[in-house]
């Protein structure tokens, strides 16, 4: 808890934590209507195919994810409905961590949302996605 | 992204994200073992009854929460498996804030982890479990 950098370093902080929703402007009118969350960013993150809004959430963000066309995201919400999606840690370096956890050679680094590197690590325990995430632009 | 408090300072901040497992030792083989994330914390809260373990994760944390006795939590594993449980989010006032939303009538505020009040707020979209906690110990 005294922000020293977990895992040797290879996960440093959660950055966001993702909700699936079938409508945006739904969620909105709880999540900034009722509970006053404001909107800090709204984008189409065009790869994924997913819009993302982030609501100010402290140190970390509160993302709502909403698929814009079929892929991960909607097949999510067809098998479980509207819920918690991922939790996402922001790293430093991407490949230096894919390359120092077992298992993680057929993973793909997309271009996420605000511009970042981004991936989803496979082997997470059941019910939990774990998307990394660097602090730095798309290389 | 300012940190500055949303909801007009009823939300403060994300203060957990939460994974319901049914094992903590074969969940600290992964977010420990695997991931490196060191635990902080590790209690039993009675009223509740479930273990929580605690995980450095930057700012916030990462609960492993893991029943001991039937309630709430066993009713989530075998409903929906393990998986991402709830998030919770630190408040300054618990019953000001269940004062300021709808519905919150029938909202038990409980002795949870840390010592801390908390509750789990009414009317929380499908999916989506809303903890608020306060800094301050239980009065």
């Amino acid at each position: 808890m005294n922000g020293a950098a977990p895992g040797d370093g290879l996960l440093h902080a959660i950055d966001h934590v993702a909700v699936a929703v079938r409508s945006v402007e739904a969620a909105l009118a709880y999540y900034t209507g009722v509970l006053g969350m404001p909107v800090v960013h709204d984008e189409v993150a065009d790869d994924p195919g997913v819009r993302l809004v982030y609501l100010d959430a402290g140190p970390v963000t509160f993302q709502l994810v909403c698929p814009v066309r079929p892929g991960p995201v909607r097949d999510f919400l067809v098998e479980h409905g509207e819920g918690l999606h991922h939790v996402c840690f922001s790293v430093r370096d991407i490949p230096a961590v894919l390359a120092a956890l077992p298992g993680q050679d057929a993973v793909t680094v997309f271009r996420g949302g605000r511009d970042r590197r981004a991936c989803f690590i496979a082997g997470a325990p059941p019910g939990v996605r774990i998307e990394l995430t660097e602090q730095d632009p798309w290389w």
